[in-house]
């Protein structure tokens, strides 16, 4: 396989699956829906879909099957963005190269639009029409597992740690609680719900779940690193923020050399998880190499 | 029975389970989770809980195995009062009588407080232990009932076009769409999800429906009366702020006495639906009475 043809043929799945499940812009009240709209279709890489799609896979599951729940943890992330983005967090007045949320369609409805977006996506997972082929008791683990990783002590608590920690002397376990967290809970439970709706027994939950925390904190330490050497233009964000924020990153803390061989030795742990598997890993075997490749 | 014994005693076990299923202060990270528990137990009158666990007897259901769908939807009415008080919405300092969440904690901790709360509904509500006599097919269908009733079209929508009404002139029917959405959408899915919980047949349902419709906008006709005619000291927030904002309400569209009609025509009407459930709906039929009288 080819992983750009890959990532490019699912990413316009999901997009149009997400089209598809969003209440359209001129759906009541308009501003709301068209400011949901806005940041779902801003550019993502749709990374966590991916992920969960390949994870789905890597167990013999269809792919088809999966696409819901995939927008749905799509949406999770974009209210994420959203409220991560606003004045009273990290003030960011654009993402990918557009102006933020707050900074189209105001602070009041970012922060409604982000909550919306959040609830969309239970009610997605939830859709008794939308997972037939999907059994009642799977799809409650699916929340379960999703909303766990999204909540108080998965992605919310990172951002707040990473709130508390800025500007200051951080040890590295607070660091790797924020990294695990903040970004890897999301991933992880990408990996997690694919795993399970694409019919996986215990022991290649396990595996996969090896591979999703690995390949979470690689992804987070590679973002680290492009904050430092990365190109403005490709990122679409500024470069050297998170330093001038005062906020604890790999490279701060272990220094260039080592965060990047700290990234190098998990994607090698992630991808030994998924021998198991055989060729039908292998999506998700490049997809650990990109994570820490990658450029933007 | 007698109400004020019935709601007193219903507080009591609303609250002792809410401090069961919420993490503790002391649960990383800590100052997070002390501000999802300041807002929790600020002293709210768990009417939503109550309604819910009245619903579950008038199906002949066991209030004890709604409890934790009860204390779900109490976490996302608390998310929805933290977010409304936020500067960037009705920047609002007091809620009965106490300093709001985004004073006490900072406004990023309570945007985060929030979102963490909403999320910590569907942990529980797909929770595999807690609620282990509840159907996975029903667990399924209550969630995606409360996602529906809080998401874009729902409570968020209302808040949206609130937000989008103030000092302006609007039309009754936007009146309306406002106030069976921002507050009624709750109600409505406490009464659904009681019924379903409890067991009840389609007929029943139905019939609850009617009920949650009439008694959700009666509430809220009753709160827009209470902030022209209320007591400070018993409302614990300032009196006339409505009128201060340009917020579209019954009395400034109807006038006091047409508004005090609709809400008693409202509450008769709701309680004509509960013919069918004889002496077992005798909590709600007497809830719907002090929904409309009371004075704070």
């Amino acid at each position: 396989m080819e992983l750009n043809s890959y990532l490019k043929h699912h990413l316009g799945r999901v997009d149009k699956a997400l089209d598809t499940y969003l209440p359209g812009e001129s759906v009541l009240p308009p501003a709301l829906h068209k400011a949901m709209r806005y940041s779902v279709f801003a550019g993502g890489k749709r990374l966590r879909p991916i992920l969960m799609i390949a994870a789905s896979e890597a167990v013999g599951g269809d792919s088809e099957l999966v696409l819901p729940v995939a927008c749905a943890l799509e949406m999770i992330h974009t209210y994420s963005l959203i409220h991560d983005d606003l004045p009273a967090m990290d003030d960011d007045d654009f993402r990918r190269g557009r102006p933020t949320n707050h900074k189209v369609f105001g602070e009041a409805t970012a922060i409604l639009a982000g909550d919306a977006l959040l609830t969309e996506a239970f009610i997605l997972l939830s859709h008794p029409e939308v997972l037939p082929g999907v059994a009642a008791e799977t799809r409650c683990r699916v929340i379960h597992t999703i909303a766990r990783c999204a909540g108080s002590q998965g992605m919310v608590g990172g951002q707040v740690v990473d709130m508390e920690s800025e500007g200051r002397e951080i040890s590295f376990p607070t660091l790797e609680y924020i990294h695990t967290r903040k970004t890897g809970a999301l991933m992880l439970a990408s990996i997690q719900a694919g795993a399970m709706v694409g019919g996986c027994d215990e022991e290649a939950f396990r595996a996969l779940t090896r591979y999703g925390e690995a390949a979470g904190l690689a992804f987070q330490i590679a973002d680290d690193i492009l904050d430092v050497v990365g190109d403005q233009a490709l990122l679409g964000k500024d470069v050297g923020s998170d330093q001038q924020r005062g906020k604890a990153t790999y490279p701060a803390l272990l220094g260039l050399e080592a965060a990047r061989d700290r990234a190098v030795e998990l994607r090698d742990l992630a991808n030994e998880a998924l021998a198991p598997f055989g060729e039908r890993a292998e999506p998700l075997r490049q997809i650990a190499h990109y994570i820490v490749d990658r450029t933007s």
